[in-house]
């Protein structure tokens, strides 16, 4: 453990004196496990309290339909492509929302929400946004997004949440098609009598790693 | 719209001015009411943003059983014992689990907690420290809690929370009983991994003003 802080530190410090500014912008799991020896409120945090701190949080993967085939056929393109839909739909879109960008991953991110209304709002209004970006765009160069969300009661650190939650949500949107949100019982119950949406029963599903039946719902725009 | 603030302000003075410090206990709509006219915040956040803010919340209500037949016997005594176990009990457990207070009622509390884990473990500690101070009090000043938790997406103002689920929750607390804590099914789900304690299944219960039936589930110490 000594041994692991120590590696970690020696690493952020050669990383802080070669890179300076950039140790900033330095992200990863590296970048997670030395913070939370740094951060005095992880040294606090396991002084002060019996339990890791939760929160109830409405998690949202989104990421783009057939990414590699998309960087296969076009690398360069492809990715600013991407970075400008994360820059001008995702961020914004977000944001608006009060949603919080946990993590980007390659080809996609995972946010959380404080709310469940807020959380599918953004979904929707940011697969309206996306479908009139592509209108008229060929089939070949066409980025389609497609998300999850569901609730969960997640573990929260620093740069990172935690929890069964997280995995199912990931799982769900194995079922999401190119502008598809698919959602958890859960979110359904939440928001049916608060957003004018069309919302579709897909019914129960075996998903991969979960013990049980997960019931998910799709919710498409009420035009 | 006009006619309806000012007939709220005219309950409200009147009120006040009839019962002195009574309004502060004052319950129900018409506080509520008044309170989001009141407050200047009310305004701003009707221009600021588009959607009223929300967020996801554990809701625990919890009240003294009995307590007008306990206020009967002995009112004096009694409001000494409830503030008495607001302080040593209630209050301090709310902190340590991170919930806040939304508003004390005559005989109990509207409590929200961030977290259903958080919830669920505050409200079982609650009642394992009533069992032990209730150990040898007679049975005609013996207090007794029940509880009452639920998963909302609830608006959140100032000093209040509104929505579908604070509602639940009072209904649900109704089927509870003296040491009691019962939750509906969502909550259940939240935490049923996470926290070692007693799950009863008590099925679904149609509840007053409720369209759907409410699954609820009693949670009690896992001794």
């Amino acid at each position: 453990m000594l041994e692991e802080v120590l590696s970690d530190l020696g690493r952020a410090f050669a990383a802080g004196l070669l890179t300076g500014g950039a140790f900033v912008a330095m992200r990863g799991a590296a970048l997670r496990s030395v913070n939370q020896y740094l951060h005095p409120s992880w040294w606090r945090g396991r002084r002060d309290s019996i339990h890791a701190e939760r929160r109830l949080a409405a998690i949202v993967i989104v990421d783009v339909v057939g990414y590699s085939r998309l960087m296969n056929a076009d690398e360069e393109g492809t990715h600013a492509r991407l970075q400008n839909y994360r820059r001008t739909v995702i961020e914004p879109k977000i944001h608006e929302h009060r949603g919080r960008i946990v993590k980007n991953t390659g080809d996609g991110a995972l946010i959380e929400f404080g709310s469940a209304v807020d959380a599918v709002r953004c979904a929707l209004e940011m697969q309206q946004t996306m479908m009139v970006r592509n209108a008229g765009v060929q089939q070949t160069r066409r980025m389609d997004l497609r998300m999850a969300i569901g609730l969960g009661d997640v573990i929260v650190e620093p740069d990172d949440i935690y929890g069964h939650a997280v995995n199912l949500v990931a799982r769900i949107e194995g079922l999401a098609g190119a502008g598809d949100i698919c959602v958890s019982a859960e979110i359904w119950k939440l928001v049916r009598g608060t957003i004018a949406a069309n919302f579709v029963d897909l019914g129960e599903a075996m998903l991969k790693n979960i013990a049980d039946p997960v019931h998910v719902f799709a919710i498409s725009p009420d035009f």
